[in-house]
C-alpha cells in the first residue's frame, strides 16, 4: 500500500491545528472568536485563507452571494465539494466553521500534492453560516440552493438599525443576485463537512467521531394558555383558571412525547400575565420547539403536543392557541455516503457512532439543492459552543482530519466510478 | 320592639349607595377611581367626607400618621371602632375602602340619632391602605398598631422618583411620629370593618354576606431552579439538565398541596433564562405565595413545597435556592365577635358564611395591636376588585349596611356588658 502510505504523509494534521490557533490569534481575542459576517474581522479571516493556498493549483472564485469558491480542477468537471464558515457568532468558539474550512483547505493540499486529481474538488467558505449580525443563519448557502427568499431579508436590520441590504452592498453583493449562486451547483456530485458536535453525545460515549444522519426537520410554535387572573389571597383553588397550571403540564409532558418518539421537545420560553407574586396567572406564552430526523414522527410529536395541550386547557378550564414560529422538514443526508463515512471513521479511531444534527448547517441547504451530502462530527468537550470556552482535544482534531481525507478519497472514487 | 323599630327606621342604607355615587363622581373618572393616597384627589375625597358629619356631635382629628378619625363621645370612654379606608388604587372600583367609611358613616348617624350612646363610637378613614404609590399597603394601621418600621419605608420612591418621606411631608406627615398614632388605642374596645369580598366565594354560594373569621397567614417566597441551558438541537431529553422541568412540577405541586392543607398556594411568576425558543432552560426563577389562616398548617405547606422542590431538583439534577420575600402571621378575628357577625348576618339575609380573607386588610393591624375585631364581607360580582369593573349588587349593599348597623348594636352591648 504504498500510494496509501503516500498520501498518508502529505496530510500534515497538525498543520490545521496550528493554523487554526493563528486564526485565532489574528480574529479573537479575550472574549472569544470575533469573526462576525459582514464585518472588518471577517474580511480580515477571508484575506487569511485566501493567504494560505497561494502556491497551489487553485482559482479563486467568489460567488453572488459573497461564498468563496477554491477549484482544484481535475480531469472531470464532475466536482467533490469541501464546505466550511469561517464566520463566527460574537465571542465564539475556536472551531464552529473555520474548523471545516481549514480542515478541507489541507485535505485540499495532499489532494493537489498528488498532481491533477481524477475529478474537480472545491473547498468553500460560505457566507454568514451563522446569522448573528442579522439574525438569519445560512445566508449563502441558501442562495447555493435557490431557496433564499430575497424580500423576507431585504429589511432585516441589525442592532444598530443597519439594514441588511444596505450591509451586504458594502462588501458588494446585490441581495437581488445572491441567488445566482445556484450556478455553482453545476456539476457538484457531492457535499463533504467536517464540524464540531456542539453537543454532548460523542463525548457522553467516549468517542472522537460520529457520522451525521441529517439535520432534524423542525416545528418551532407559540403557545397562548388564556384564563384568569385572579387574586392569590382571595380566589380559592377550585375556582381558579390557572394558565400556568395548563403551560406546566404541557411543559412536563412534551418530554414523554419527545422520548416516546425518539426525538427532543424543548419549551425554552415562559412568560407569565400579570407575573406578580399576588395573583393567578391570567396568561402563559411558550415556546414549543420540537426536532426529529423522521417527517412522520415529527408530525406525529406535534399532533401529541396539541392534543396534549388541548386535554390540559380542558382540565384547566383555560383556552390556548397555537401559531407557528418556523418550521423545515428533515434533510437527510446520502446513504452510500454515511457508508462511506461510517468506514473512513472506523479506520481512523475503530468505532463509528451514527447520529442526527440538532442545529441546522450549511450541508443542509445542500441536500435542498438536491446534492448528495454527508458530515462528520468530531467531539465537542461538554457539549459548549457559541461561546469562547468552545473546544476539543488536540487528538481528537487530529483524527478528525485524518477521517475527512479518507472520506474524501472514498467519495472521489465514489463520483469516477459514477461517470 | 317599638326602639328596635325606630333604629332601623333612623338608618337609611340607600343614602350610603347615593353617597358612593357622590363620591365617584367627584373623585372617579372614565378609568375607574383615583382617590391614591397623598395625591390632591385624595385630599378632595376626605374634604368631602368632612363635609358630611358637619351638623353631628362628633369631633374630627387626625393623627400623626394621617389617620382621620371622627368620634362621637358616650357615656363612657369605652370605645367601638369602625374603620375603612376612602383612599383607592389607581384606575380602581367604586366601593373597595370607601364603602366601609361610608356605611359606617351611615351607622354613626343612626347612633347620634339616638343621643349620648353609652360608649363612645369612633370611625376611623385609614391614610394608605393600598400603598398604591409608594408598594406599601396598610401605612396608617400599621402606625396605629405599632408595627410600622420608619426605616424601611423612608427611602420608598414612587414612580417619580419622590420619597415617601418626602411625599407625606407635604401633607404634614413627619414620618418620625407616625407611630405616635398608637396612642388611638386608649380606650379601643372592639374594632369593626365591612368591606367588599375582593374574591368569588359569595358569588358562588348565592350569598350576600359573609363573617370573616380572619386574615391569612402568608409566606412568599422566591424560588430559583439552576440547571444547565443547552442547545435544543443538540442535547438528547435524557443528558438535560431542565430548570423548567422542575419548575413545572413544583408549580403542579403545590396545588395539590394547597387543597390537602385547605389553604391557598400560588405561583404568580415565572421566569425562564435565556429564554429562547432553541434552548434549553438553565435557570428558572418562580414566585410562591402560600396562605392559610392557620399558622401550623401554613408552616405545614411551607415544609411540604420546599420538601417537593429538593424532590424535584434531584429528579431533573439541578439545584433548588429558596429565599423569602415576606412572611406575616395569620392575623384571626375574635372568637366572640365573629358570633354576633354571625347572628346580625343571619338576621339581615337569613344565611350567614363564615371564610378567611385572603387580601390583608387594616383589619389585620388592628388585630395586631390586640383589640377585638372581625370583618363583614359583602359578595363581589365576579370577584373582581382593583378595576373599574368591581361592582356589588344594590340589595347586597343595603343588606351590609344594615348587617354592620346590627353588628354595631351588638357590639355597643357587649362592650357596655364588660364594664
Amino acid at each position: 500500500m504504498v500510494e496509501s502510505e503516500l498520501k498518508m504523509a502529505a496530510l500534515q494534521p497538525q498543520r490545521t491545528i496550528d493554523e487554526l490557533k493563528e486564526l485565532r490569534a489574528l480574529t479573537g481575542d479575550d472574549d472569544g472568536a470575533q469573526r462576525v459576517a459582514f464585518t472588518e474581522t471577517w474580511v480580515k479571516a477571508r484575506a487569511w485563507l485566501r493567504e494560505k493556498v497561494k502556491g497551489l493549483p487553485i482559482d479563486i472564485e467568489t460567488d453572488e452571494a459573497g461564498n468563496t469558491w477554491f477549484t482544484l480542477r481535475g480531469e472531470s468537471e464532475k466536482a467533490m465539494l469541501i464546505g466550511g464558515h469561517i464566520d463566527s457568532v460574537p465571542n465564539g468558539g475556536w472551531l464552529d466553521g473555520c474548523l471545516n474550512v481549514v480542515a478541507g483547505l489541507e485535505v485540499m493540499r495532499r489532494i493537489a500534492s498528488e498532481g491533477t486529481p481524477p475529478i474537480t474538488v472545491r473547498l468553500v467558505d460560505w457566507a454568514d453560516e451563522e446569522g448573528a449580525r442579522f439574525g438569519r443563519s445560512l445566508f449563502g448557502s441558501s442562495a447555493f440552493s435557490g431557496t433564499m427568499n430575497p424580500d423576507e431579508l431585504r429589511n432585516l436590520v441589525d442592532k444598530n438599525g443597519i439594514r441588511l441590504v444596505d450591509a451586504i452592498g458594502e462588501f458588494d453583493i446585490d441581495l437581488d443576485q445572491a441567488r445566482n449562486a445556484t450556478r455553482q451547483q453545476k456539476d457538484a456530485a457531492a457535499y463533504l463537512e467536517l464540524h464540531i458536535e456542539q453537543g454532548p453525545v460523542l463525548e457522553s460515549m467516549g468517542l472522537p467521531l460520529g457520522v451525521v444522519l441529517g439535520t432534524f426537520g423542525v416545528e418551532r410554535h407559540a403557545i397562548r394558555f388564556t384564563g384568569q387572573s385572579a387574586h392569590a389571597g382571595s380566589t380559592p383553588m377550585h375556582q381558579r383558571r390557572d394558565a400556568l397550571g395548563a403551560a406546566a403540564k404541557l411543559s412536563i409532558e412534551i418530554r414523554e412525547i419527545a422520548k416516546r418518539n425518539g426525538g427532543v421537545c424543548t419549551v425554552g420560553s415562559v412568560v407569565t400575565k400579570p407575573g406578580i407574586v399576588t395573583a393567578v396567572v391570567g396568561q402563559c406564552d411558550i415556546t414549543l420547539d420540537q426536532r426529529h430526523l423522521n417527517a412522520d414522527s415529527l408530525a406525529k410529536m406535534l399532533q401529541e403536543a396539541k392534543d396534549a395541550s388541548e386535554r390540559f386547557a380542558a382540565e384547566e378550564n383555560v383556552s390556548v392557541e397555537w401559531n407557528r414560529i418556523w418550521q423545515i422538514r428533515p434533510l437527510p443526508f446520502n446513504p452510500e455516503l454515511i457508508e462511506m463515512a461510517d468506514e473512513a471513521i472506523r479506520e481512523t479511531s475503530g468505532t463509528a457512532h451514527r447520529l442526527p444534527s440538532g442545529p441546522l448547517h450549511d450541508a443542509a441547504e445542500v441536500v435542498r439543492a438536491d446534492i448528495p451530502t454527508i458530515m462528520l462530527f468530531v467531539q465537542s468537550l461538554r457539549g459548549l459552543s457559541h461561546a469562547k470556552e468552545e473546544d476539543t482535544l488536540e487528538e481528537h482534531l487530529l483524527m478528525s482530519v485524518e477521517a475527512l481525507d479518507r472520506l474524501a478519497t472514498k467519495t472521489m472514487a465514489w463520483i469516477q466510478a459514477q461517470n
